[in-house]
């Protein structure tokens, strides 16, 4: 297996580039609690898919929006650092493995996301979501 | 939004029931504690991404393999039943969202799961899988 590190990474085309960039728009409008950007970041379709650390998973646009209009609706302002942004761009299909690493007064955590993008005539959409949160110590126990 | 139900499934064509296959051979290698079955799901790659309950991300093939070594080589036999499988396709890619209701000697739990699959030469590889439990009682809180 070669070593990611050693390879070095692939020069950034345009298609990673924008969808670093509609990947950064989902967290500014996590940070901003902004549903309208929010909105703007995914395909309103039924097909999306969306599990928010701890929940089932969501599909369809509506259920999906419908949880952003409860997650901003609640008492929780995050602060979001992001770490270890992989972007893998196969046609006109994009995922993105990130690290959230979140910030509140309750204290910090770690989340691990996967983000799946597919490209339209308007630019690439956010078609599925998966965030679960990083144990502290994670190891080799039950899948 | 329409009701999915209501609305009826699209009649499965060649690549959905290709996917649903690839995906029932992750599920066969999981049970039977199968590494090389295992092996055959995945693309062999440095893009391949593996994001175990609880886990940080793995990224590439070498640490993909090795997750699974260890988790093959605990103690735990698991049984398995999926419900909620959809499969979506786009063009050379997949994805499919799925709960893994466990069952073992503990008691049992549902780890909400996404698979992300790139049609090769040789068939649908996996590119991507993540998995999260679901905590018993889900509602709107962070993220």
């Amino acid at each position: 297996v070669t070593d990611p590190i050693a390879a070095g990474p692939p020069p950034p085309g345009r298609a990673e580039a924008e969808v670093r960039a509609a990947h950064r728009r989902y967290y500014a409008a996590f940070e901003r609690r902004d549903l309208d950007l929010m909105s703007d970041v995914w395909e309103h379709s039924d097909r999306v898919a969306c599990t928010h650390p701890g929940w089932r998973t969501l599909h369809g646009w509506g259920a999906v929006s419908g949880s952003w209009f409860a997650i901003f609706g609640g008492p929780q302002q995050l602060q979001v650092i992001l770490t270890n942004e992989e972007v893998e761009v196969a046609g006109d299909v994009a995922w993105v493995t990130v690290d959230e690493n979140l910030l509140d007064v309750d204290g910090s955590g770690t989340v691990a996301a996967l983000h799946l993008f597919v490209r339209s005539d308007d630019g690439w959409r956010l078609v599925a979501h998966h965030g679960s949160p990083v144990a502290p110590q994670p190891g080799p126990h039950i899948e």
